[in-house]
């Protein structure tokens, strides 16, 4: 078992990352003294499988449990939900020790971190993340969401959890296509800090697509901590450190909104908006081929995509302008200057971004 | 003028208050850097009577200035609400320099600090309060809150303004029963905090009723002050020093609640509350009578009432129960031990509070 510490003053929370180990998790809930009745936020697939373990060892350690399904789809990441979920769990709440679990993947731990948030202007929560991309991402560091019409995450919240706690024995329900998709934040933290990761990735893809305890863990741990240095040095993503975190997701969002969240997940979305942000490292001349070649032998390597399909150019565009990493009319790009090392630029012109996205175009729509 | 800071590192922002000041808020807003589109939170009412000022002033500081009514009522309060308003407001920020303005009483004041905390993980905002309630209470200090059908402020946010503007000018167009609500407050602030104050009201409570600049100033910004000392020391009323701001309220709110909200306006609930306190003060032996009557002489001098009318003892009661003040299974009561000095009280026993408020009932109904 791992444990990293999210140092964050008095919101300080640890990240655990262990094989098999779910049947621990009462344990380490009660000593975080945070309530006695759990309010568990899931989906049906998910219950299912892991529920009964899930309420076994809350009710070992006293918990009270309840849960709670929303639909496993982007869709359940609304205000209307939260306020459905929110009018459910007052009924359940009678004496303020309730907290809060999101048990499931990225909808259900950012719905749920913004549930959490906001009701009685807070009340405790733990994530425990069942998807690779849950777990090495966006179940820690306090980014809560749900979604408007007009796009995604524009509503939310900076809230932190009080415990993240990654079984990487849940993984092996995942899909393929989601394995693949989690890879591809677990390829962006060693492009971005961790050439040791990166080298990993390279030579033991094949073991972490084959679900080896040891391999997943080790990723997983590795992410977790590299996340956790990341935010404790920039919550709010105000100091321009949390920005590095957004590598490939400037252009890898226009994608998927472009193909209206469709045909790319968000994991190959982001795969192609790093191989985009590393060609135009490389036009930039921070970068040499070798590094951008290696990046995209990885990505190809583990099945992502790195050629954008059936999505036009001029919507990618359109879409990268709506986007809520605009600050005022400026566009913000992270590029790479090497394998762990990161330069944010402001600016980059227009023309750069489309030669770079026509290049990956295959067959515009 | 006067200026009080409410101190939070990198959240710290200055009470102005004033009278006839409101021309000069644009200049003020300026100074803080916040942004260049002011989306303006409001109702018909305060539109009407104040906009073209608000108006004027912003665009002499060479900001955009977009209005957004909301219904004048406690209906407004709802997650409904504040996510029709964002999808509203949405289509207005295309740049994100947006920053938001709460010009109303407190219903503006709780729904627009809301969507400022949620909106894009929060947008700066900026309280402009026109209600004396408004001024000396619900505008400082960052509490934000809609209602459930379960509870009233039930979903809600701590999230801080970048400025609170209170222009005394704008109470001429208060009701009496509005100005009296607001007084229940600022008798509030005089009983935990400041004898001087509460000495200060009952030699110049007329003064104050006839909307005296100076003496509506003094009160106004001498809450403000006491305010922002409380909740400097404890953001989040976790150290239990914010709790005494809620002396009158445990019971108040059981009242305004047992009413349905009609019969009794908060700042009534929380005078008959505040009595109900003293009460129980006595009875402890925490206070003598003099003390007692010296705030009950208060409240009925400015208009305020000092029975119960028309509201069960047993609907008050079951009220309470429901009240988010209750921890765990425990009730919370501020007492007071003189005018001035407060004393935080668990577990005053149910016979006590009944004991208490028969007393004060004229008519059970």
């Amino acid at each position: 078992m791992h444990i990293a510490k999210l140092n964050l003053k008095e919101r300080s929370y640890n990240i655990i990352v262990g094989s098999n180990i779910l049947n621990l998790l009462g344990k380490h809930i009660i000593k975080l003294n945070i309530g006695c009745d759990a309010y568990i936020i899931t989906n049906a697939s998910v219950k299912n499988k892991y529920g009964s373990v899930l309420r076994k060892t809350l009710k070992q350690a006293n918990l009270n449990v309840r849960f709670k399904l929303v639909p496993d789809s982007e869709e359940s990441k609304s205000i209307a939900m939260a306020s459905s979920v929110i009018e459910d769990m007052v009924q359940y709440d009678r004496k303020r020790r309730i907290f809060i679990i999101a048990f499931g993947g990225g909808v259900v731990g950012d719905l749920t971190g913004f549930i959490a948030s906001i009701y009685k202007r807070g009340v405790p929560y733990v994530q425990v993340p069942t998807t690779l991309l849950g777990q090495v991402d966006s179940s820690i560091g306090g980014k809560t969401a749900v979604d408007l019409i007009q796009g995604k995450n524009l509503v939310g919240s900076f809230y932190q959890p009080r415990l993240v706690f990654s079984d990487v024995g849940l993984l092996r329900t995942l899909s393929i296509r989601q394995l693949q998709s989690g890879l591809a934040e677990v390829i962006k933290y060693g492009i971005i800090k961790d050439p040791g990761l990166f080298n990993y990735l390279e030579k033991r893809n094949r073991d972490i697509l084959a679900l080896k305890p040891s391999a997943l863990e080790y990723i997983v741990s590795r992410c977790g901590y590299i996340k956790a240095k990341i935010v404790q040095q920039d919550e709010r993503e105000k100091r321009g450190i949390r920005t590095i975190l957004n590598f490939g997701h400037t252009i890898g969002h226009a994608i998927e909104a472009a193909a209206n969240y469709k045909r790319y997940n968000h994991g190959e979305a982001i795969a192609l908006g790093m191989l985009i942000a590393c060609d135009i490292s490389r036009d930039s001349n921070l970068i040499n081929r070798e590094i951008s070649e290696r990046v995209e032998n990885l990505i190809r390597t583990v099945g992502l995509p790195t050629r954008i399909q059936k999505v036009s150019l001029p919507d990618i565009i359109n879409a990268h302008y709506r986007d809520k990493k605009f600050i005022g009319s400026k566009n913000r790009f992270v590029l790479i200057k090497g394998i762990g090392k990161t330069k944010i630029i402001e600016n980059i012109p227009l023309k750069i971004i489309r030669e770079s996205l026509k290049t990956r175009i295959s067959c515009a729509a």
